[in-house]
């Protein structure tokens, strides 16, 4: 699995072949293929891999109400340290997604990570309502909707076009306090005091900038 | 062009040859190298005959005020009566944005299209609070971003999953009203009395249709 993660990362999906990953692994091609069949069957076979590690890593998110776990889901998904890397795993990934429509294998697996994405963000909203500090009036599944949509947006934009500015996030974060917070709800949403920023030493110029980096980061292991 | 549009619907892009563009059309492959040297070189032609097409169809969006336009521009782009047809072709899209990072001049010509609809929707925010119906502490560039995230999101969770159901365009509308307008601005937003519906026989169960099957439509010449 290791072995097609970095053959996915250095020759894209399109153009990968058995041989690249038997390359990236100390197996023969002929074990690859004693255990899948065809490429499709060795990705769906990753695809379940990176799935059980996706769903273990992003099972909780830190925050001490509904509101941070809610942005900090949403930024431990899109931010990650070695950006190259990341970028060249969502570009694989991105190709595995176009071949979504052709085959109903990975359609399946791809509506997992999406629904896993739908049901954690359902479930912090419906919390976030409970513990009120999200408006009663909002609609769990709808804006777990939104949520993964701007996933999919994040991750396709900076593939297509790179840098894609720290926008989104920061409007998010608005969207965030200024639509889904409860009136009078004792909820601090972004800044250098709100437990969402990894950087926690209390600077807030340094805080913001990383905030403002949020966009252009990338997660290796993210929303496939 | 019209014959690379059918080509890319019927075959996508992975696999789509020049063969397969002159069976589309009345010219042969010797002719269509005489213009083009290489798939790529025909397919750069044919998105910047696109961007022509969309930008001059979404030059302008309809309605009363700055609010109704930028709900109108987003619902043009992601709305439209073909949906297979439109299906087919994003798919093709998806495939060639999945390659943008090894194509200067794919990433170029996709930076454009995603420049273009940053750009209306900047320009219609500033209108919104020079006309006072968009709060004044928006940020016109930061929102353009997010839309442009949000309309790359939903096409990409189209073609990966499928029906996306219409919580995503709930939400983008909900958070229209109550973040984006400003407070006593008259506008109304969603509904049947909006503007913002094809449907204006005044029927608001009818129109309320239109606006939940809004996830479901795709634009052949959406945002790529």
């Amino acid at each position: 699995m290791e072995a097609t993660y970095r053959a996915l990362c250095e020759h894209g999906y399109a153009s990968l072949t058995m041989q690249d990953i038997a390359d990236e692994s100390n197996k023969s091609t002929a074990a690859l293929h004693y255990h899948y069949d065809t490429k499709e069957a060795l990705l769906l076979a990753f695809l379940d891999h990176l799935y059980e590690a996706f769903t273990d890593k992003y099972a909780t998110a830190d925050g001490e109400n509904a509101v941070e776990r809610l942005v900090g889901f949403v930024d431990a998904i899109l931010c990650q340290a070695d950006a190259e890397e990341a970028e060249q795993f969502q570009t694989a990934l991105l190709e595995i997604r176009a071949q979504a429509p052709y085959s109903a294998a990975y359609r399946e697996q791809l509506g997992k990570f999406d629904a896993f994405v739908n049901d954690r963000v359902e479930s912090i909203v419906e919390d976030g309502i409970e513990d009120g500090t999200i408006r009663a009036d909002i609609d769990p599944a709808d804006t777990a909707a939104f949520v993964a949509t701007l996933i999919d947006g994040v991750n396709t934009r900076r593939t297509t076009i790179g840098d894609t500015g720290g926008g989104t996030r920061r409007t998010f974060v608005a969207y965030v306090r200024d639509h889904l917070v409860a009136p009078g709800a004792d909820v601090t949403v972004d800044g250098s005091d709100d437990g969402t920023s990894a950087d926690e030493n209390g600077d807030e110029a340094a805080a913001d900038e990383t905030v403002l980096e949020g966009d252009e980061r990338t997660d290796g292991s993210g929303d496939a």
